[in-house]
């Protein structure tokens, strides 16, 4: 067996969206696509009242995205996650709950017609004085962001910016809390159905307009007064039309910003796309915090990571797994 | 000339509704309607930036809304509020800078086939330390609420609930300031766009849901976070998906009233619909503030009241009114 050797197929299966890669024995990628097979077009026309249904219509989906890769190297160990270990998922693999470490060793397997797919189980935060809350998904996420960066011996903040934004607190290793906030989702929604996208006029990329919303969100008079405080300002020349998204933005990350960092935010790691992280650095740095920024795919590493923790990669577990009888 | 003489037509002419009265010289209500006219049917399909395409459209939606009303008593006299009155309106009337009286002797005049239509201006904050803001109609309502209620001789605070609420400061009959929230849009683009909207179910009224949004919108880790905090409620059973809308109408107005309410806020007067005023009551009962409730029409009576002071009802203005040249 060489190092380029296949080793194993690592999935990202979430609600609208699928990632998936062929890795080598040491982890690295061989061969990466993003099928189009989320949970919402698996599921599709399908009762996902009935076990049954929802297996075949996941094994199909599952084949359609990797299927190749297991008929060319059989027995390869797979695993997989996010929603598809959710109750609407292949099976529900249930959650570790908060506080917790990142151990993951016992996954949850899926028997199919070339083998076991093995799930990530997610996190889950008891409701307390706040409601509770999960993550899926995330979880393999943070693992591979320790794998990266090593854990820094005190305790730290995760944030990965996205249509639902996770704030992780980790210390020693283990999840301590989390927090979720809908900003990139309630941008979609006012940049899209809103009456400020009537403002028609192609958005230009505006940094001081995003400026001027992170100083409007950190000043807040609450989210609901400083977003529509964008229409006046359109209204009076102050701010060009194409910039309103930008300001938007900045509004609604200075608010998240300011609510959810802590005066205890020495350490923030932001883990996403390029454009996010800049954003959420700005308004972590006009509270006077400096975080790490990490862009790189973390996923596929915390996927393998995990594989290899739980015992999927020595050949043992391969031969056992080629041995698994077909139905 | 007897009391139920037909005395003013009076127009509620806003961007999606309109509203027609027409009222006695005492200024009782003889009819109402709701025509279809508002600004955006007014003008779809229009250049707004030509004058005369504009002039003409409104012309004719306001033949439609009341031309039989002018046929029938030729001369009378007839004032508009609203939307109708901005840029985009039959003409722009401008606005009156706050802090100012709600005094509107000069009323902007537009001639029309059978006489003069009369518009109110709007009001306007400037910009400062926060965004400046502007009310269109909504200046009408407050000349209404200060006719049913006469000056309590100390300084109160309006709210007006509704898709943009209105917060507004009064201070010896004069608007000393003035805050818009977009909660109700908010929520009307979560229910009907959002991922909380795919939690399909038959919205049902669940006041003990609304008072858990209320406490959460309270105690707010931001709006952005505790909007989310309704999506695991429902995934752990905590809260049935149909009471969802009455959760996020909790938190939105739980976060506004906590945002946008003052410590001096110990009269505040709430105008608009029962159902609305009932929620911001029970939130700002929450915080030890006893609201007045006015669900009663007000804005007919507050453009009957400044026809009233600009002198519209008295019979000369009537004659002038009947002898205006017909193009």
């Amino acid at each position: 067996m060489t190092d380029t050797d296949p080793g194993l197929i690592a999935l990202d299966w979430g609600t609208s969206a699928q990632r998936a890669w062929l890795l080598d024995t040491r982890g690295r990628v061989l061969d990466a696509r993003r099928p189009d097979s989320g949970l919402l077009a698996t599921t599709e026309g399908i009762d996902t009242r009935d076990p049954r249904a929802r297996a075949a219509a996941y094994e199909a989906a599952f084949r359609r995205a990797c299927g190749d890769w297991l008929t060319t190297h059989p027995g390869l160990p797979a695993i997989a996650c996010g929603m598809v270990g959710s109750a609407q998922g292949w099976v529900d693999t249930g959650y570790h709950t908060v506080p917790t470490t990142l151990d993951f060793t016992a996954l949850v397997p899926v028997t199919h017609r070339d083998g076991v797919l093995h799930l990530v189980p997610g996190l889950r935060l008891p409701s307390g004085d706040t409601p509770g809350d999960v993550i899926r998904g995330e979880e393999t996420q943070l693992v591979g962001i320790l794998d990266v960066l090593g854990d820094p011996g005190e305790p730290f903040t995760v944030v990965l910016p996205g249509t639902h934004s996770k704030w992780v607190r980790i210390d020693g290793g283990a999840v301590t809390g989390f927090a979720t906030a809908m900003s990139g989702e309630l941008y979609g929604l006012l940049t899209a159905h809103g009456i400020l996208a009537r403002t028609a006029a192609e958005p230009v990329r505006d940094d001081a307009a995003f400026a001027r919303g992170l100083a409007a969100g950190r000043r807040s008079r609450g989210l609901a007064a400083e977003l529509f405080g964008a229409r006046p300002l359109v209204l009076d020349g102050a701010l060009e039309p194409g910039s309103l998204p930008d300001y938007l933005s900045g509004v609604l990350i200075g608010d998240e910003v300011a609510n959810l960092s802590s005066a205890s935010d020495t350490r923030v790691v932001l883990c996403g796309t390029a454009d996010l992280c800049r954003r959420y650095a700005a308004a972590l740095a006009d509270r006077g915090v400096e975080a790490a920024v990490l862009t790189e795919e973390v996923t596929a590493r915390g996927l393998w990571r995990i594989a290899a923790a739980a015992g999927l990669l020595r050949p043992q577990d391969k031969e056992r797994l080629e041995r698994t009888p077909k139905p």
